[in-house]
């Protein structure tokens, strides 16, 4: 059994995903994040940064694990699947899932933020972040000519570096950046978004709405 | 013998230093950003972003590998260095580089580009990026508590989450932010600052004084 704590954004998506996908037992605590007990005590001894997704595996002497991209190098060793196990295949897919933690995730994060919630309208922040996310996602949809998945091999393999890149670039028109002149890119995210696992895992945990609704006042819903 | 594809930034001194520590062979190939040689068909065929570092390995039958993040945990992996072998202490270690790959950089990179080279002075983004940067400064001073490195067991052992947030906090002048408040952060920097290896690895390459002096013209130069 798997604790994970979480909230519906593309790095909380991420572990849903892959642990729908692996078929293991896990339980959800969605934390609402306008309640702010992700900065509690309560949850910093599990990630110090104060951050979903973290993990606590029950199963393997309550190891706890924060930070999305080591969770999912993590569940992917333990299970030996959604990624490779020969050396190159394992070096491209860990490529493309830290050009998604460094790049595309914290970039397009930016032009969310922006876009959306800063109190001031800054259009050259604006400019720079949408600029940037649609330059990442070029580099996306070139990888992605003639092949299927991002990493592992001739075609590609789906992979921790396609769920990784995925939960971010169906989120697209939340950061306000087009993807319909790269088609490959396109077709990918039409790809992905017929797995099953992928269906559901966005539902891992159901939108909050806004926190503001029958759930306000519970920092943390177990299910 | 290891190709490193590199310039003199905080992503590229994470692999020069480790080599340094590793005691690795490698060959420098000191690109001149300011050139612009690494979004050149030459390099891209090497890393599709258009970023240093790189590496090609002609020891295991030139694997290729970008993105820090993945080169250190290879470089690790292959030498079994720098990385606790246990998978408590490894996951540790890879949590803290991911905070690294997907905080720390990233945030105070933003910092850099707003306090030091956006054409125009936008308060409001050098505020935001500097607290943040400031915030997670706080989590690693807060980690260090009690120990000597970041990851690994009780006091910490030395490895690449060290390696990976000192290039970058070490720089903490150049994004306007103070650590003097953080006396475990602090202590941490001048700790890794005493290193040989540390010392050796943040002069490779030499600083190229903005591509602009004897050295313009030359795109990419091999030491």
């Amino acid at each position: 059994m798997i604790d994970l704590y979480t909230a519906a954004t593309p790095n909380g998506f991420k572990i849903s995903i892959m642990l729908e996908e692996l078929g293991l037992e896990y339980k959800v605590h969605a934390i609402d994040l306008s309640s702010n007990w992700q900065k509690s005590p309560d949850f910093t001894k599990i990630n110090p940064n104060g951050r979903i997704p973290a993990i606590v595996d029950r199963g393997a002497d309550d190891l706890t694990i924060f930070e999305s991209g080591a969770i999912m190098i993590y569940l992917a060793e333990k299970t030996g699947k959604l990624m490779p196990q020969d050396i190159r295949g394992r070096m491209d897919v860990l490529q493309w899932v830290m050009f998604q933690m460094g790049g595309v995730g914290p970039m397009q994060g930016q032009a969310h933020v922006f876009y959306r919630y800063f109190p001031e309208k800054i259009q050259p922040a604006i400019d720079r972040y949408q600029k940037e996310t649609k330059r990442l996602y070029t580099v996306l949809d070139t990888q992605l000519k003639g092949r299927d998945y991002l990493a592992g091999g001739e075609s590609g393999v789906y992979s921790i570096a396609d769920i990784a890149n995925w939960t971010w670039v169906r989120s697209h028109d939340w950061a306000g950046v087009e993807i319909d002149d790269l088609p490959d890119l396109s077709a990918w995210v039409a790809r992905i978004a017929e797995r099953p696992a992928a269906q559901k895992g966005i539902q891992i945990p159901p939108p909050l709405d806004g926190g503001k609704t029958a759930e306000a006042g519970r920092k943390m819903i177990v299910t």
